[in-house]
């Protein structure tokens, strides 16, 4: 498999959407057509993992088992995977998604209490053992993304948003179980310093991964 | 667990349709209120398993994985079982599915060739173990069930009937190999026998399971 894959983690409120909205600034330059960034649930331009993820982020389903959607984050995540990472992999691209596998651990697995293992288990069915090169943790303490959730995005609060702070702490003691298992892989960033030296780790750590002169 | 929970099985062109009715027809003086009937995927009145159901029988959906649609059944089923059966077993309701976890592992483990063993693991994680009191079995040869469809239900062909005899034959043996293990739950019919015929042999055989008088 030629390509590079990567994948951004975050609980909520690390400021994902902005640092990988900086990175992807700075890349698009030097990559071009190389550059695919995707996102989950869903995945850019995959019809049926974006109908999966509008089925499950709809806050209309309040009647959702949380392991129905955890089956469908790994639905949604597989066909992902098929029909938009791989091909691009293949076709030697560097593949940047917003979210992937960690996620549904982190946050079904931990915050939703299903148990990790099980969740682990549906995922490996859909992925196969297709995993990132590296994923960038953006670190934070729960309640510091909490708050900061709670005072600068009232107006975009999802379902998962609204939960208590005992479910952050939940995803976020799963997603250090995870980075502790797969320290390699994992690319920890201490997302509680200033936006810009947040953007600057990130860049820092993911040079070598990328070839990427500083 | 009161109630009473039965599912009905059986490869495309068994008659299964038909025979349902027939059943129903006859239980419902008997059960009345009693008697809920529901399908598979999807599941009467359950708003997020039918959607989850559009999806998968959606016919434009041609690039849909079958490990996405694996997960699809699975969600669609957890959420048949948690939102629908389970409160009605709970209300001492007779619950007759048309399909169950039996067709997933038949059709997806055996004629897609995902494998039995994976199909039924993502099904544990959804069922966690609730399965049917009885399962009804419509048996008939692949060849006589595929003969069937495409002579008589030109105008309603999914996905699945248009797949080749070979897909029907793994089919088959799957269902087979299922009954094999569970020979107590399932009620094995004769589905090649006239329709009058198979309607007498399944009423006979659910009789001691409903406690009905012939």
């Amino acid at each position: 498999m030629a390509g590079t894959f990567i994948s951004f983690e975050g609980p909520d409120g690390a400021g994902k959407t902005s640092v990988l909205r900086a990175i992807v600034a700075r890349l698009q330059p030097v990559l071009g057509e190389r550059l695919l960034l995707t996102r989950e649930p869903g995945g850019t331009g995959n019809k049926i993992a974006e109908a999966i993820r509008d089925l499950v982020l709809d806050p209309a389903n309040t009647e959702m088992d949380k392991k129905t959607e955890a089956l469908l984050y790994a639905a949604s995540r597989r066909q992902h995977l098929v029909q938009t990472i791989l091909p691009a992999l293949a076709a030697d691209k560097v593949v940047i998604t917003d979210r992937y596998v960690d996620s549904s651990i982190a946050y079904q697995g931990g915050g939703r209490e299903i148990g990790t293992d099980a969740v682990t288990a549906i995922n490996d069915f859909a992925i196969e053992g297709m995993m990132p090169t590296a994923t960038v943790y953006l670190d934070i303490r729960p309640e510091v993304g909490l708050n900061r959730i709670q005072t600068t995005r009232q107006d975009e609060v999802n379902r998962l948003d609204v939960e208590a702070l005992s479910f952050h702490q939940r995803v976020s003691e799963a997603y250090h179980a995870l980075a502790a298992k797969d320290p390699e892989r994992f690319l920890i960033i201490d997302a509680e310093q200033n936006l810009d030296a947040v953007i600057a780790d990130t860049w820092a750590a993911l040079a070598p991964v990328l070839d990427l002169k500083d």
